[in-house]
């Protein structure tokens, strides 16, 4: 019990010095790729780079006590700090310490709402971000992620919350491009780029190879934020109106926790919500993908109180929402971490740079970090996917599509809530049109199959329909629906009997259907009978009045109920053709 | 193609004598039930007496024209009264021109939504209410209804949104009680319930049955109006403190379309919405219930157009929003009603009344239609379906009782969407966990059953698992989580065989978990194979590249999965026992 909520539990009494080893080699590997990247996610989230370091501390620390993943990295994540920027830019301005309250105090209550439904074991409501849905999200976030850093890379002003308002503010300040910026940020981003698709080739073919090319591959922005620190010191680039960082406070952060007001925590429960929700669905996924390789197990109702522990963890040290990262996991996966323990040595590695490694940040460009982000998120955007899932599902294809264009269009909050709208609207409506069969009977047989593909022996009096579905409230109207236009449709009908082996459920909603099915077909002088109902359905059926109500029978086979109601056909399809059918078995 | 959209060109062009006089005779009996019903029920709504009589016009004609129910009878109900005071009570004080305009909107846009809805065919979205959620929040509504009413049945003054708020206000003007009107209403209620239980016996005893019974029966309101109206004059009660409907606008509505106001439209877009859905299940159920007995057909696509029509009528001639009434339809129908005329000619009924009746409604006293409304609306409450619904299942039971509490405690807007939200995560809960069986192949034959309910032999090195529902995005998280635990904990499987004979549809959620559990399963030196995939499903497999990716195959059945991967347990296990098995069949 005490293991399930702290799996620090579970390895840490075996933690060996081999382990020691190697969790350490990852977390330095992993450390030096955090610094930048920490650096970068608080200037997209519109926060003072310290907020950055904040969150890449005590959140490594707490998820190392409750996460199951063994090798799951917390941190600061692009889309989460876009939509970090999104919500707080709504109560406050950017650079007030307002907007920086409001960033914390989203973090504090999507910690709170995350590690809520752990303990409730809601995990499922995660469900509700179908696949075309976060992907497409995804997509569009890197779009306007990137968008949204072009003003850095171009030393300009501009601003808005949707890509049409970046891009129209960009345009309009074009004229104003700051040429020692535009220089820094291209060549940073052309440098990152190529880093990372020809770094690791060309060390290879020097004779670098295994951990230590990867840890020279990972430190390439390092590399370009060392250079481009020391380009803007020695040629005093400020002067010459390239953005840097500035002064970054020295030390760790204070702990406070946030303070209670109604209506700011009101307001800002939604955007808190829909950042739990696709951060968990980030890190979840992230986390299952590490922990098969290695045949680990995820608890994802455990993960749920990690990721909001290691939130709220990150809100009272002054930091904002964290999530489990992908980039981050992989290189401590790769790097061989073997424990969560390299998160909290990671976490020691991002505190000792803040003590003692901010001052060497003053003259850092912020259009290096805008460059780092760049390149970050622009392997985010996958507009193959929408091919993809064009050629596979059109009704997917539109959710994609819409998340996108709301997303593009209208900012992070209205594309999220819009893409899991679409996807309830479009699960329930497939769930509501279950796939029925009207089945006759195979002649030589006792057994019955769907009249449209196979030849078999029918009853005008007997309507027989198969439900291959459970029986719940998103169909019970169809079914409603089906059997009244049926016995509309054809007066001779005497005998409806609906045949149930797939039906594993039959909801209030879907009992309270059948009774009104039952009651209107006696009303037209039609019997309602049932086959081939399953235990736990007939049990549940037996607590209520239907089975009393029923005007026909519930028949053990469809069999048995054709046999029953029309005796004479359904003997002689029986016996008719049983030789012959037996023959060509 | 136009008979679609206008059903009354199925019916009118055979219109005979016969089914004339029929409809004329129920159209009289409804017109005589419906009166004081509209006067009620615009009271309940907070507006003026004639906006009840207004909402009986116009939209019975327009839905003559587009319904698909050959008896439904449309008008003012309690329920959709009551949201509309809820809804126009929000943005302006009863009585003033604001809040009339407010009802009027409510109508207007309601309309326009459901005729939206009828045309884009979104008629599933009704499927949203499930019946435990309906049915909890019609008894809610009929309490509160009750509860509100009693100021008039009092004579004093109360007020509050939900029940803990009205009784507290009832209590507190307890002292100031107006005799005269608690007598008129104590007895009017008392009558009206002894005629709505006696009155049909006792003119059984007397000889008096059929129709003339009936319409004597369905007119006792109107007596009721007439005796307390006649003493309110004679005795001249309002002068002692008797509340009286007063002076009624003499004549029809003059027509016009609401004004557009951005701001308004959108305060009440949501109300609309609500209105419109729950006013639609309680047409369709009606409409379906009544067409069943007759062996006729609605369509409930259709049945959206007309409903909106109706409303948007009702708005354009000053009523409020109207809906399918259960009881009126049901002595519409009683009455031998034969088409959709006969509401038309109720309709031609209630602007008569309008024209020239008006003035013998100056006496009326408000506790009289009080009166009525309790009797209506106390049909409406049905506790014993917690019990029921407890019984048959407790998830079901929770949905109701929640509906029941938000709806009493927080009013008919939040408990519907109370209502409708929890209906949906239940509904996402249970097909997130979609019913799973392990199998293993029964001695002697090719057959592969659950290893939980059968004697079955299983090969430990192939992990086979049967998923008996279709893969979508709410439970393609389940699938994943499933396949790495298993895998997880026996370190001795090598592949894993998915068994689909159920699956009937895989959207892209579901792909991408597949083409993910394939990933992680070949990292972790599993195969994963399919087997026995639909049709359909192999199809559209085919379009994604997931097949190439596969690491194992797609086989036929089960048994070829088994007999490729292990060989020679399958084939002796179909040889060992086959004698014995045979024999015992």
């Amino acid at each position: 019990m005490l293991k399930r909520y702290f799996p620090i539990l579970d390895w840490a009494p075996g933690y060996s010095r081999h382990m020691l080893t190697d969790d350490l080699v990852a977390a330095v590997i992993v450390t030096i790729m955090l610094i930048p990247q920490s650096l970068a996610y608080a200037l997209l989230a519109g926060l003072p780079a310290e907020v950055g370091l904040y969150a890449s501390i005590a959140p490594l620390v707490v998820y190392a006590v409750f996460g199951t993943s063994r090798t799951l990295a917390v941190g600061p994540v692009a889309v989460a700090s876009l939509m970090t920027a999104a919500a707080a830019g709504e109560l406050a301005a950017q650079g007030s310490p307002e907007y920086q309250t409001a960033a914390i105090l989203l973090a504090f209550l999507s910690g709170l709402m995350l590690a809520g439904m752990g303990l409730l074991r809601l995990g499922f409501l995660a469900n509700f971000l179908s696949h075309p849905v976060i992907s497409g999200f995804i997509t569009a976030s890197g779009l306007i992620i990137a968008a949204s850093q072009l003003k850095h890379i171009l030393g300009v002003e501009a601003q808005g919350h949707n890509l049409y308002e970046l891009l129209l503010s960009l345009g309009a300040h074009l004229g104003q491009v700051n040429l020692p910026t535009l220089a820094i940020g291209v060549s940073a981003t052309a440098f990152l780029f190529w880093a990372r698709s020809r770094l690791m080739p060309l060390m290879a073919r020097v004779g670098i190879a295994g951990k230590p090319a990867a840890v020279i591959a990972r430190a390439a922005p390092v590399f370009a934020v060392a250079a481009t620190t020391a380009a803007a010191w020695g040629w005093d680039l400020a002067a010459r109106g390239v953005a840097i960082v500035g002064e970054v406070p020295q030390g760790l952060p204070a702990l406070v926790v946030p303070a209670f007001d109604a209506g700011l925590w009101a307001q800002i429960a939604i955007p808190a919500l829909l950042i739990s929700i696709v951060g968990y669905v980030e890190t979840i996924s992230v986390a299952q993908t590490l922990a098969a390789k290695r045949r680990q197990r995820i608890d994802p109702d455990q993960e749920l109180i990690a990721l909001g522990g290691a939130n709220v963890a990150s809100a009272v040290s002054g930091g904002f929402p964290v999530t489990g990262g992908f980039a981050r996991s992989v290189v401590n996966f790769d790097a061989g971490a073997q424990t969560p323990a390299a998160g909290a040595y990671t976490a020691a590695g991002i505190a000792m740079a803040t003590l003692f490694l901010t001052p060497l940040l003053y003259f850092l460009p912020k259009a290096t970090l805008a460059a780092t982000i760049m390149v970050a998120v622009l392997s985010l955007v996958d507009l193959g996917a929408l091919r993809r899932t064009w050629d596979y599902s059109k009704t997917d294809f539109a959710a994609m599509a819409a998340t996108i264009l709301v997303t593009l269009g209208f900012g992070v909050e209205l594309g999220i809530v819009a893409g899991v709208g679409l996807s309830v609207v479009l699960h329930l409506y497939r769930t509501s049109t279950p796939h029925v069969a009207v089945v006759g009977q195979v002649p030589g047989t006792e057994h019955f199959r769907n009249i449209e593909r196979h030849e078999v022996v029918t009853v005008p009096e007997v309507y027989s329909v198969r439900v291959d579905e459970s029986l719940y409230f998103p169909n019970a109207r169809f079914l409603e629906d089906l059997i009244n236009d049926a016995v509309a449709d054809d007066p001779r009908i005497r005998h409806v009997v609906l045949m149930c082996p797939a039906v594993n459920l039959i909801d209030a909603s879907a009992l309270e259907s059948l009774e009104a099915i039952n009651a209107r077909l006696r009303d037209a002088g039609v019997t309602l009978h049932l086959s081939e109902v399953k235990g736990p359905v007939m049990d549940r059926l037996g607590r209520s009045h239907f089975l009393d109500e029923l005007t026909g029978q519930v028949f053990l086979t469809q069999f048995d109920a054709l046999a029953a109601l029309a005796p004479e056909v359904t003997r002689a399809t029986y016996a008719a053709d049983r030789r012959t059918a037996a023959a060509g078995m």
